[in-house]
Formats: structure tokens, C-alpha cells, sequence
């Protein structure tokens, strides 16, 4: 089976919202198995949202649409169904207890605009939004191939809820899509070609139930194996079977499984191994601790970071000499090493980080040009040192540097724990 | 005239990564004064590519694709291409030269399958792409109502950086769009519908020639001034002459002219004023340093920060102390104002601001649950301290308190300098 989506909303045709809704509708529709084969994004119109649902009812099992169901525009979006289904609105008892809920909770006053947002086409199902007062919508039709239209709110967290508790297991359920077995596996230090070349033994004897996708990352790749079948406890035991085999071939370079992003395996390495961490970040301005505190839990290894961007914290709250910063430059190994080995000990901490560097587009020099940075991992082994060269983006340098000392990080604890 | 936006690639499909490039694509078209009228999505696949562009070439001025281009991809997108407007592909040797460029600054063999991005269909104009080794395409056709196609490669700054250089310029001359004047104007400590009411006898008396725009933003509202004709020293003088009005009925909620975001808008004030500031963060955790950091030009102002994230680092660095700690806690008035005024006279800023809570998901209390954050900004004027509730999502509990530390600082020195 396969689905389309219609985001509706002028703030994403003219730029102002990034469309995060699709990408994360279509991740749990592709983890539940299920083909995505279009993302139209449309304004609000009438016209618009009827000429598109119309074109993607004729050729998708499913259209999930968002948007367009805010207090002072729901008449567009549900007017649009009503029309499509021949149906009419009516004042729908659980959506209005549910509002009323969220006003009495928020102190406010209920009215008549608001009140609105209880009315839903008489032919559909109302699912019931807990996180805000838009219901959403589940509409059937068809006898000998099925389809279904979903209508969800646009706010993301409101719309990602609906997808999980909602959504995605009445889909599965409804068009009986069969068992999915999803098993990620994070992979560093190796380019995805040389990985695909190394792997490849592996990949082609998987069984026919199983498919392996390419996922790659900043600084990583992740592996998704992918089991479809009727037996659940045959499948699971199946991707055990074949990730055992993979680790067999590429062990040394997987960081973890179920994990996403490269902080997280940077708190599931710390974490599993009890160790603490903190970061000094110059040119990084706290991309590195940010990253990290993002993931509940942080507080376990995370310790603290200084963001030394003046030379005085440097000295003052870090302990780099002053005749370092003279002779060698703030950008520099000397620099960074002690900027690293300060906050480690500063903070009692296993491990200390630091990076320095020009991340631009202003100060670079000929020696040191825009895009240079110095990192150091200080730990209990000593420090490492290693120095880049990311190019002219200052986003994308401060990006490409965390990685890299995150990459450095995993390598070293790896190494002391085999 | 209107553009419809095609972004092919099947990592947008599956929602490995969330499509930038059109909101890159629209926000660069919308300043131009060209309409978007839909954006689609779709995978690598030459029928999808071939019926969305017939479809959009029916009913939009012109249609701007991206992605297809790589070089194991290429005959996909450039197929299509030849298919549509009855052409061959033919090496094209200034395209053949870039390539061949960019292959040897990285001291790379160029490869046939490398040297086949320089084939491009016959009909079309080539744009030469600096950045990269995919070119873009330009096809024009049509005599009574023409019509544009446009191909461009899917790596964002590739992307961004031949609209900002050919795309939109080409597009302006091709369909003589007239001048368009935008002015931004950046306003923060009212909510968008009293905002509205306030300004409204203004917005109903501006010329013709003129449209406002709401766009709000996390913790204020972009308003958005267009002027649209032939003249451009006549638009640019209407423009500030209702730009001055608009200070008379709400000069005092005004942060700044031709601003994004909400820390655009501090280093904006921090620099005007010759200020510095400095971050002590517990729960945002590296987020307000490095926000500020992302933006070039923070050396100026920005002097550093700690992330607090133990006990021990909030003592040790930032000076809290130990029975502040104790008896009132890490999340509190006081633990958040020693933590402001530690940092601040630890790094000599003008300003130092502090925040400390429960970002949660977990370490809630009755008293202090998920979402708890006290903030501290310290100043030549004292300390002003805040609670804020910020509900349970973890990463919107970070963004939202690095907005209210951002808004706070901003009406303190404004309330200074008036």
C-alpha cells in the first residue's frame, strides 16, 4: 500500500515554516512498512486542497493531509471533505469536551469561534487530539480497493502524537499490512562505499523477507535492516541471526543499535560505561553541549562546558597559559590541548573536549584560513589532537566540527574498552 | 507570475532529511515578488518526475526542480528533461571545465561516470555551478504565454547560492517582474492580534502599493512591508516614510529593522551599544551560547559562558553557593541569580544571564515539574529574575526559554537607553 501527503499552509509555501511535518510523517510511515509516493504542499485554498486531494485519491491507497484546521480557517479544509464526500458539518460531543477541557485548563473563556473546531463531516471518524482543540479526521470509502483520507492539525507536536497513538495503527490495521521488523545500526569511521564493498557478502545473502537501506549521516552511516513478514517472533529472531553475522564482518566500526544521531551514541557510550564528560568549546560556541543536553538523561555523563570565546575565559576560567595564547595563537594545538586538559580537570570529568578554530567568514588568515579548526579529546589515556579544515560555511563548519569530535570521542572509548 | 517547486529525491520521501531547499527556494522567491503555488515532492523515479512536471508546466509560469543530478543519477532528472522538450544530451565543455576544476583542487582522477554531469540536454542554457560538479539548467519555451523550467542540484548551498545568483536574476528579467522593495521589521513584547489592533489604522492607510505581512516567530512577530512598482527610489521613500509612521504607533515594541530572528536582533542591540554579554546555562545546556555563536560577528559582544550542568561546576566556576544550593535547590530564584551574577562577574560582561530548570522528560516534582525554568538576567541596573512554566517537551522547553532570556535582555536595554 502506499500513502500521499498534503501539507496545507500558506506560511509554508512562502518559506516561513520548514515542513518538518513530512519528514516525520514520513519516517513512521516508512518504519510501519508503508511506501510514502508523494508530499504536495499546497496554500489555503479551497481549490487547491480540492484539485490535490482529488489527484492523489485516483492514485494512492491513502492521502493524510495537515493544516488548514485552525479556528479561523477550519471551513476551508473541512468544507473541502465535506464537499468531496457529499457529507455535512455537525457539532461532534467528545471534540467539544475535549476543547472545553483545554480552555478550562488554560482559564480561558470558550467562544463561538472556538466552538467551531468541534465541528467535523458527519461521514467521518473523529480521533480525538489531547494536545490541542482540532480534532482530526479519519474518512473510509471504497468496497473493492479501499482508501482512506486523514485529516490532521499542523502543529507538529499535536500532528506527531495523532501519528503515533493513532494514525499509523489504524493504517496498519485497516489496509493489514503485515509484521515490520526494524533494526537500525549506527556505523563510524568508514566511508558508506567502502562499507557497502565490506558488507556486501552479507547483504546479498540476507533472506528474501529482509532489505537493508543506506542511511547516511553527518559523520555516519546508519544502517536499517528491514523485515516484512506474518510470524513476528520468526522475524525477530531472523534480524538477531543476520546482525549477528554483520557484526562478525564490521564489528570495529558500529557505534550501537536503535540509536539516530551521533550524540546519541555518544550517551549511550558514556552512559554504558559510566564515564563522564565535558566539552570547551571556542569556535563550537556550545553547538558540542548543546547537542549533548538535547537527549534526556544528559545529566548522567554530561558534567558541564565552558564556551571560551574571549581569550580571558580561556585564561581565567580554563587555565590556558597566557604565553600559549601569545606565541601560539588561540587557534592552535598548544591551545587546545590546554583548553581540553583544563576543563577535564576543572571538572573532575573522564573525558574533556575543546575546539578551536575560524569559523568565519570573517578572521581567517593565509596561514590560518576560514574553515581551520583545532580539536583535543583529553582523557585518561592522554590527549588526542587533530586538526581540519572544513571550508567557507560557518553553520556547516561548526556542524562538521562536533561530529568530528564526536567521532573521536567513540573511537577512543572504543579503543580503550576492546 | 507563479513557480511551482519540484524537489526530487527519495531521502525526502522516507524523511531521512527534511526539505530545506524549498523553504530556501520560497523565501528567496516571495522577496522577488514570484508566487509559489505548490511545492511537490516526489522520489527518483523518471514517471513521477515526468507527470508532476507535465502537470506543473500546465498551470505555473515556470517550474524549478531540484535534485536528480548526482552523478550516478544523473540520466534520471536529465532524461526527463530531453523526453519533455524532444532534445539529446550533448557534453557541455565550460560545464566539462568546472568539473574538471573542482576535481583537481581535490587532486581527484576525474572519472567517465564524473564526466558525465557535463552532458546536458541541447536545448537548454547551462548555469555553470562554482560551488559543485552537478550544473544547473535553464529551458525556456512558449511564444504567447512563456514558459521556464529550471534544474537545479539538490545540495542546499549549491541550491542557495544559484538562486541567489542566477535563478532569481534570470527569473526577474525573463518575466519582468517589476521592483519589489521589502522591509522588515522585527517587533517583540506583543501578541500578534493586539499587535494588530494597535497598527491597524496605519496597515488600512498604507498606499496601494504596499502589502503588510504577520509572520510571527518564536516570541515575536516579523512584519513584512512590500512595495511593488516601477519606479524604485519612489517605492524606497514610500517605504521609510510608512516605516516612520508605524514608529509613532508602535515604536516602542520595535527591536530592529532587516532582522530574522530574536538573537539577530541581540547582537544587533549588544553591538549598537557596545555591551557585552555572557551565559550561565543549566537547563538549556549550551542552547542560548549557541544560538548567539551561530551568527558571525558574536566575538564582538559575546565574551563566553558555562554550562552548569552539575552542582560541582555551578560552585566551582560560576561561584553558587553551596547552601544556596542546598536549601532552595539547583532549580530556584536564588540558584539561577547567583548563577547571572556569577557569570557576569566572572567574565566582566555588561550583561550575564542564567537559566535553571526541568527540562525533563523525567526529574519533575510536585513542586517543580517537568518544565519549571527560572531565568536571571544581571545588568548595571541589578538582577531581574523570572519563572516560566514550559509544559513537558524537552526541546521546546529549551527553545522557548532561550527566547524568553533573549526577549528580557532586549527590554532591558531598551529600558536603559530610552
Amino acid at each position: 500500500m502506499n500513502v500521499s501527503i498534503i501539507n496545507i499552509g500558506n506560511e509554508l509555501l512562502i518559506g516561513q515554516v520548514v515542513n518538518s511535518n513530512a519528514a516525520m510523517m514520513s519516517r513512521k510511515l516508512i518504519a510501519a512498512g508503508i511506501d510514502v509516493k508523494e508530499i504536495a504542499v499546497i496554500g489555503d485554498s479551497a481549490d487547491a486542497i480540492s484539485t490535490t486531494l482529488r489527484r492523489l485519491h485516483r492514485t494512492s491507497d491513502a492521502v493524510i493531509m495537515t493544516g488548514g484546521l485552525g479556528p479561523t480557517k477550519d471551513d476551508i479544509t473541512k468544507q473541502v471533505l465535506c464537499d468531496f464526500y457529499g457529507s455535512v458539518l455537525v457539532e461532534n460531543p467528545e471534540a467539544l469536551a475535549n476543547i472545553q477541557r483545554i480552555f478550562d485548563a488554560r482559564g480561558y473563556e470558550l467562544t463561538p469561534l472556538n466552538r467551531r473546531q468541534a465541528w467535523v463531516p458527519e461521514c467521518c471518524t473523529m480521533i480525538n487530539n489531547v494536545l490541542g482543540t482540532a480534532p482530526a479526521m479519519w474518512f473510509e470509502s471504497g468496497t473493492r480497493r479501499r482508501k482512506v483520507v486523514v485529516s490532521l492539525p499542523g502543529v507538529p507536536f499535536e500532528a506527531e502524537n495523532l501519528m503515533d497513538t493513532e494514525i499509523i495503527p489504524r493504517l496498519k490495521s485497516y489496509f493489514q499490512t503485515g509484521i515490520i521488523i526494524n533494526k537500525n545500526i549506527l556505523v563510524q569511521g568508514i566511508g558508506e562505499s567502502f562499507l557497502s564493498d565490506l558488507i556486501e557478502p552479507w547483504e546479498t545473502g540476507l533472506p528474501q523477507c529482509m532489505s537493508l537501506a543506506y542511511l547516511p549521516q553527518a559523520g555516519m552511516v546508519k544502517l536499517r535492516l528491514t523485515a516484512k513478514g506474518d510470524n513476528h517472533d520468526e522475524l525477530v529472531n531472523g534480524v538477531m541471526r543476520e546482525v549477528k553475522k554483520l557484526y562478525l564482518l564490521a564489528g570495529q566500526y558500529i557505534v550501537g543499535e536503535d540509536l539516530e544521531t551521533i550524540p546519541e551514541a555518544v550517551a549511550r557510550i558514556f552512559s554504558m560505561n559510566a564515564l563522564t564528560l565535558s566539552t570547551a568549546e571556542s569556535c563550537t560556541g556550545g553547538a558540542l553541549a548543546s547537542k549533548l543536553t538535547a537527549l534526556s538523561g544528559a545529566s548522567k555523563y554530561f558534567r558541564g562546558g565552558v564556551v571560551a570565546y574571549s581569550n580571558d575565559v580561556k585564561m581565567d576560567i580554563l587555565g590556558v597559559r597566557r604565553e600559549t595564547l601569545e606565541s601560539q595563537g588561540a587557534v592552535s594545538e598548544a591551545t587546545v590541548r590546554e583548553m581540553a586538559e583544563g576543563i577535564r580537570s576543572r571538572t573532575s570529568s573522564d573525558y574533556g573536549v575543546a575546539t578551536s578554530g575560524v569559523a568565519g567568514p570573517t578572521g581567517g588568515t593565509d596561514e590560518k584560513p576560514v574553515g581551520t579548526v583545532w580539536i583535543a579529546v583529553a582523557g585518561p589515556r592522554g590527549t588526542e589532537t587533530r586538526l581540519k579544515k572544513f571550508g567557507d560555511d560557518r553553520l556547516r563548519t561548526i556542524e562538521r566540527a562536533c561530529n568530528e569530535v564526536f567521532s573521536m570521542l567513540i573511537n577512543q572509548i572504543k579503543e580503550r574498552e576492546q
